[in-house]
């Protein structure tokens, strides 16, 4: 059995997101900035694209600016924010301990420009409180960005709270939506938000391909200069195909909401049930208001980069938390975030469903993971010491 | 008859591109950082593919980032040189009038953070000196970027002189090569290039995916922070059917240079004579020292736009310039820089042509060329001033 389930990481290209591709790769294949009718064809393509996702978002399509992905679309939108600011003497931007790194990283770097950051707690539930970004924010704020699904617990966040508060006070808000769009509904208006990431391939689009949603009016800040595609503000001959693809397979996505988020709630239910009854393992993350498709468990006493290894050699594709720092050996920041303790952090599994995922894999999953927790424990010298009473239980 | 002769604004996705890409989408998905084989398996495969591209640069596989096109590199580069200029108080670049735009808009950037810019003339024949690039060259300067082969006029720079000369006084010199990879060879260590930017789509391979290769030891500054892709220097899932089609049409490209570079000049050469036969016409750039497909050629009295829109309705799909700033109605800076008039450089018309492109089709377009520049000039007021004598011919 080979399966997969590590749809937070990336997910299977679907076909109708395939087939829209294809034309334009070698028959439809024209600049889009070119005059003649085969590159005009093209930049009407495009033009669809953009109204089929700003539909779904509920903004205007002049409002959607193709990028590369969710990591540009996150730094577009700060740095465009944190310019903003500058010009009217605010420096000082909101966000979480536990954002994806497109996000932490670029607050680092504009934190040594002079920048104040105010990163927000979060508790153990993995959700923040609207009250707690209220109080942050101050005079001199401008901007808040809080994600809106967390890409590792799937924790789902408050965010037409978060996007009220910051439009009472006049404050930009932007959330980080990688992980949530395609599978939960979005809609900038009534949820107050101004800017906003996705990326294609989390919701079964290419890789390579993803949206800055900016509300009109929002000054964006070049971070690729160059032609004047994207109404000027993000150079580069405009990946055609892979836009095509991103719009249909979001359609897709938000067409099938309903029916996946009962599917993957059952499946993940099943699976968190199941994973539960291993001793001393605790869920990370609040368990309803998550992500249909999500299940993150610590196991005390395991290191989770074994687990993922022997989970492989089942046929079973999982990760620690996410992929984009895999290689690192710090525990995830997300899981320190929420008070898990270093020990502790280090033994994560996360499982990300997709519609393809079934019942049968559930349990076979439940089974497999629980037959290599024992093993692993059983070579632990930490499991050990927990058992012989020379160390304290974590997890209860 | 449909002619395809815009290869400088896109090509069409060659066949073994295409199949390169094809696994890549729901078969081989799994994301390159993942743990599991196959995550690995997708991680390996852009690792041969950074080891083909090397291998044809003459570079190290480390020495090469994948970017989404050669937009970003051409950013990511001269922000990088800048920073390490700066580290060192040197902020004096220079560069060209007749770069793309993705190099001059950053540089109008780099001006507006105090840096100074030294744009060297370009000489009627489209090559730049390069005593002229050693004489610019201060104690302060930090960078020289230098394109290698011209976007609109094809004319093909001393790219190894210049180098040559920046290696012997220790600045860093940058080069966008994304009209001439896959066209010329390249070789950045016999030719002294430190930072070479190149983009997939312009050699038949496909949009969204390009190359920033940077020499050992410079230090890269990051225009996308995020995840540890690109050895930390480019957050954001690796793009990894685009840059399996990239590394498959670049070696598919590499491999034909001889081949097309005899079959295109031929077909290059025999439009240029014909539309040269056009009474007031000129060529643009040098007519040897050019990219083997590219025809460029100015004619008195006429609109390019509108030449064109005739051309299209004949089927012949060209340019009058580079697609990036077809929206806008300014001259070509490229024409300008050669030294060619307002008055004549609206009437330009780029050829770019293929290995697909056939003799009968360059017959068929200087005919039709002709055709259409003879029925404007017949509606052009400009061209009845000059035949009345009332205005005098810039090209005799």
């Amino acid at each position: 059995m080979k399966i997969y389930a590590d749809n937070a990481a990336t997910t299977k290209l679907s076909r109708v997101s395939k087939e829209a591709m294809l034309p334009y790769f070698d028959t439809i294949y024209g600049n889009p900035s070119s005059l003649y009718s085969a590159g005009q064809e093209a930049a009407e393509a495009i033009n669809r694209a953009r109204q089929i996702i700003a539909k779904k978002l509920n903004c205007e399509p002049r409002e959607i600016y193709f990028t590369s992905g969710g990591s540009e679309a996150d730094n577009q939108a700060i740095i465009s924010a944190a310019q903003i600011g500058a010009r009217q003497n605010k420096r000082h931007i909101v966000s979480t301990a536990f954002e994806h790194h497109a996000v932490l990283h670029i607050l680092e770097k504009l934190k040594k420009q002079g920048y104040e950051i105010t990163l927000l707690d979060v508790h153990e539930n993995g959700i923040v409180m609207p009250d707690e970004v209220a109080a942050a924010i101050r005079d001199d704020t401008c901007l808040v960005t809080v994600m809106y699904a967390n890409n590792e617990i799937g924790t789902i966040q408050p965010i037409a709270e978060i996007g009220a508060i910051c439009g009472a006070k006049g404050v930009l808000f932007h959330t980080d939506a990688v992980q949530a769009a395609g599978h939960v509904y979005i809609d900038v208006k009534a949820q107050h938000i101004d800017m906003l990431s996705l990326s294609a391939h989390k919701f079964h689009g290419p890789k390579g391909a993803g949206v800055l949603y900016a509300k009109k009016g929002i000054f964006l800040t070049n971070i690729i200069e160059g032609g004047a595609q994207e109404r000027g503000k993000r150079g580069g001959t405009e990946n055609v195909p892979a836009i095509m693809g991103m719009a249909a397979a979001f359609e897709e996505a938000c067409a099938k909401i309903d029916g996946n988020t009962q599917k993957l709630t059952a499946l993940r239910d099943k699976i968190t049930e199941g994973l539960l009854k291993i001793p001393h393992s605790v869920l990370n993350g609040d368990s309803a208001r998550r992500l249909p498709g999500n299940v993150n468990v610590c196991f005390e006493g395991i290191e989770g980069e074994s687990l993922l290894l022997y989970l492989d050699a089942q046929g079973i594709m999982a990760s620690s938390g996410s992929a984009c720092t895999s290689g690192s050996l710090d525990p995830s920041h997300v899981l320190l975030a929420i008070g898990r303790p270093h020990e502790i952090a280090h033994g994560s599994l996360r499982l990300s469903l997709s519609e393809e995922n079934t019942h049968e894999e559930a349990e076979y999953i439940t089974e497999k993971v629980a037959e290599v927790v024992e093993h692993l424990r059983s070579m632990s010298p930490v499991w050990r010491d927990l058992k012989e009473g020379k160390k304290s239980y974590v997890i209860q």
